[in-house]
Formats: structure tokens, C-alpha cells, sequence
């Protein structure tokens, strides 16, 4: 059975000013990869209602999952929860569950949990919640679109509460050798053993390193046999130059 | 007259597994900011022909510029000028000019410039080439479409050869302010200060420092003086707590 397949949706005008660098999308990357869910798309929008809405009806009826980032706090900007919910065409409102979640967050909830924090409560119709142990407001799971907090500590947390939730695939394995010879030269050598080992995706990235040409290998597969074999491959036909295990 | 827009397609594997984390969208949206182009979306796609090819398709038909980064070097996987071609559906080869360039980086071209190598001198017909002052294989344009390596040295200088090419807007100044205030508090104020600047984008982006909560706001616009009166406005209703700058 293939892997699922998932797409992130980085929410936030920070990220496409350049302003902040997203940090979250290598995170949920690497996460997904020891899952067995294969990321396949990543896309950044601004806070702009309608491309937010337009990009999680085309992302959750691609993939098996859409992870979001950005966009569930207290400030005007934050609308996420209510594109979500438009997306999926389902009510929002402040849910009592997540508002007595958030109030354990304040030393007088009465007080403290004015209109623009009860924001951080409300929740499409028929959402599950995903804990948010740093700082308590709730991200949720509406279908396969699962909504998560921008800032990095707090989407970590929710990302490694969710996942155990969700149904994985067989992980992807990888190895990196590094090769001392320009990519130009390595580049035949690497199109034989692609062609000669198809369940093993071969990239190559290339460096310079004080003068010195040379290119990281990374090879990936479902299966070790078949990796071993590649990288034999590969060792063999430009054995002089790999650079020794440090 | 509004400013030009862009979107950026970052391809390559490499980022969709965690392994490397992009740096040249951030570069591009603060060169672009600067320019006066707008950044409105970003996609990272993985490198496969087909989801190129559409991405492409749809940017483009979207957006004034579509800027690309990866898969145009000489190994098997760099088939971002073929895609970009086929998306265009025009023809693509090895270009003369493009070679008589690419040749310069070797020694002894006649033997160097192998058949992998040459791949980089491939190019979709129409184009205008993008100058690589680091290792000169070309970039390229075709229509609306700009084609960049991966490589962050060599994507940073052709973007610096690019840009000044292109018609640029007004650019979109903007001032951060530090509050230290919880964003629960200054979101009411926030959402006050923006209905009444509505050509000022606002962002807030909380930070907790050593237990202090805070946020960043982040103003916008095109204009310096509706940037003045939206940063009096907030420094009216927050005053007390605008941190001094430094």
C-alpha cells in the first residue's frame, strides 16, 4: 500500500515579506519522513481570506492530510480557524471545551479572557482539538485538515501530539555519501545507477568547499536492501573519491 | 497603478524531506519587498515532471513574475528547464550562447563539457538568459517564468542580476515596534488601530523572553505617512509599554 501523502500550508504575510524564516515546514518534514507520510507540497499564503480558503479545498482533496501553520492567535490577523471552517462550508463558534482549556491559562479567566483571546476558542463544527501544552490554546483537526499555531515551540508540541494519532506509511530511509568530484563528472555515474535502481531516489547536492568541488549524495528508499545495492553502485563506480566516514 | 506580483516555486526533494532547509525564498521576498513586487505566495514542489509543470502552469497564469529556484544543474534529477519548456510547450536544446558560456568554467571544454554538463546549456526557445557570475551556467526567462539554480550563492546572484530588469512598485516600507505586552491585551488595540489604517497591514508576532511575554507588531504600507499615524495611533493606546529602542 503507498504511502499517505500530505501537504503543509504555511499561513502568515511574515514569512512571504521575509521577514521571519519559517522554521515550522523542516520541522513537520522531518517528522513525517520517520512517519511514513510523504510530504509532497508545501505552499505559503498571506492572511488573506480568500487564498487561504481556495488553498485548503485544492490541498485536502489532493493529499491524505494538510497540515497548516499561523494564523489561530488572538489579533485581527488571525483568521485561519474561520477560513477553515468556510473551507470545510461548517459553522465556528467559541466551543466550552476549548474555552475551559484556555482559561487554565490565566490566573482570573473572568478577567483575563477578554473577547480577543476567546478568539483562540472557537472551533469549526465536528473539529477534534489537538493539545497545545506550551501555552494552552487548542489547534484542531477538522477531516484531514489538521491546524496548527505558528510559533515554533508551539506547533512542535502540537505536531508531536498529533502524529501518534494518524495512520503511517513505511518510512522513507535514507543515507548521505559524500563525494570529492565535481557534480559535472559524477552526474553520468548517478543517471546509470537511477536508471539501474528505480525504488531509490537519488539526489545530489552539490558544494564547494575552500576550492574544493564535491556533492552529497543522498540516497532514499522504502527498503534497505534496495539502498544497499545503490549505494554499493555507487561506491563502485567512483570509489576513489568517496570521502571517508567521519 | 498597483504593484507587480510574483510567486516563487522552490523545486526540489531536498526540502520536502527536511534535509535542507531553503534559504532563497527569504532572499527573494526581501529583494522583491524592496522592489516594489509583491510576494504572494510560495510553493515547494518535489521533482517530479508533472507537479512542475502544473505548478508553473498556474503560477504564471496568476501572477505577474514566477520566480523559480532548483533543478537546473547536470544530474538526472534537474529537469526544471525541460518542465518549464513543456509548460510553455515550446522546444527545447542545447543553445549556443549558452554553451559558449558554460564552456569558459572548464579548463579544457572539449573534454570537460560532457554530455551531463551540457544538459546546462539546455534551453526552452524564446528565452533571454540569466546571467552566473559564480559558476556560470545560466539561469533563464521565458515569458513571465525565471529560472534559477538552487544553489543559494548562485540563486542570490542571478536574483541581483535579474531584478534590475524587471519594472518594480512602490515599496512597502515598514516599522517594527516591540510591546511588552501579552498579545491577549494588545490585541484589542491592534484590531482598533487597523479598521481605522486600512491601508497599513499589521502583523503581530509574539515572543515569550525568560518568562516575559511581548510581541512584535509589524506595520506596513506604501506610504510613509499613513505609517506615521497607524505607529502614533499604537503608540498612543499601548504607550507605557513600548519598549525603548535601542
Amino acid at each position: 500500500m503507498p504511502n499517505p501523502t500530505a501537504a503543509m500550508l504555511v499561513i502568515g504575510d511574515e514569512i512571504l515579506s521575509g521577514r521571519t524564516r519559517d522554521s515550522n515546514m523542516p520541522y513537520l518534514a522531518g517528522e513525517l519522513a520517520k512517519k511514513g507520510i510523504d510530504l509532497r507540497e508545501a505552499r505559503v499564503v498571506p492572511d488573506i481570506a480568500g487564498e487561504i480558503i481556495a488553498a485548503v479545498k485544492q490541498l485536502r482533496a489532493r493529499y491524505t492530510h494538510v497540515f497548516t501553520s499561523g494564523g489561530i492567535g488572538p489579533t485581527h490577523d488571525d483568521i485561519t480557524a474561520d477560513c477553515v471552517a468556510a473551507a470545510f462550508n461548517v459553522g465556528i463558534g467559541v466551543r466550552d471545551d476549548a474555552r475551559a482549556i484556555l482559561a487554565t491559562n490565566y490566573a482570573n479567566p473572568e478577567v483575563d479572557l477578554n473577547p480577543q483571546r476567546l478568539r483562540m476558542a472557537r472551533i469549526p463544527d465536528g473539529a477534534r482539538l489537538i493539545d497545545n501544552p506550551v501555552s494552552k490554546a487548542p489547534g484542531f483537526t477538522l477531516g484531514n485538515v489538521h491546524v496548527m499555531a505558528g510559533v515554533p515551540a508551539v506547533f512542535q508540541a502540537m505536531v508531536d501530539g498529533l502524529l501518534p494519532r494518524l495512520v503511517g506509511g513505511k518510512p522513507l530511509i535514507s543515507r548521505s555519501v559524500q563525494i570529492n568530484m565535481a557534480e559535472g563528472l559524477l552526474a553520468g555515474p548517478l543517471g546509470e545507477i537511477a536508471g539501474a535502481h528505480p525504488s531509490v531516489t537519488i539526489g545530489c547536492y552539490p558544494f564547494n568547499r575552500n576550492g574544493v568541488y564535491g556533492a552529497n549524495v543522498v540516497l532514499r528508499a522504502e527498503e534497505s536492501g534496495a539502498l544497499d545495492a545503490a549505494e554499493s553502485a555507487l561506491k563502485e563506480l567512483v570509489g576513489g573519491s568517496v570521502a571517508p566516514t567521519s
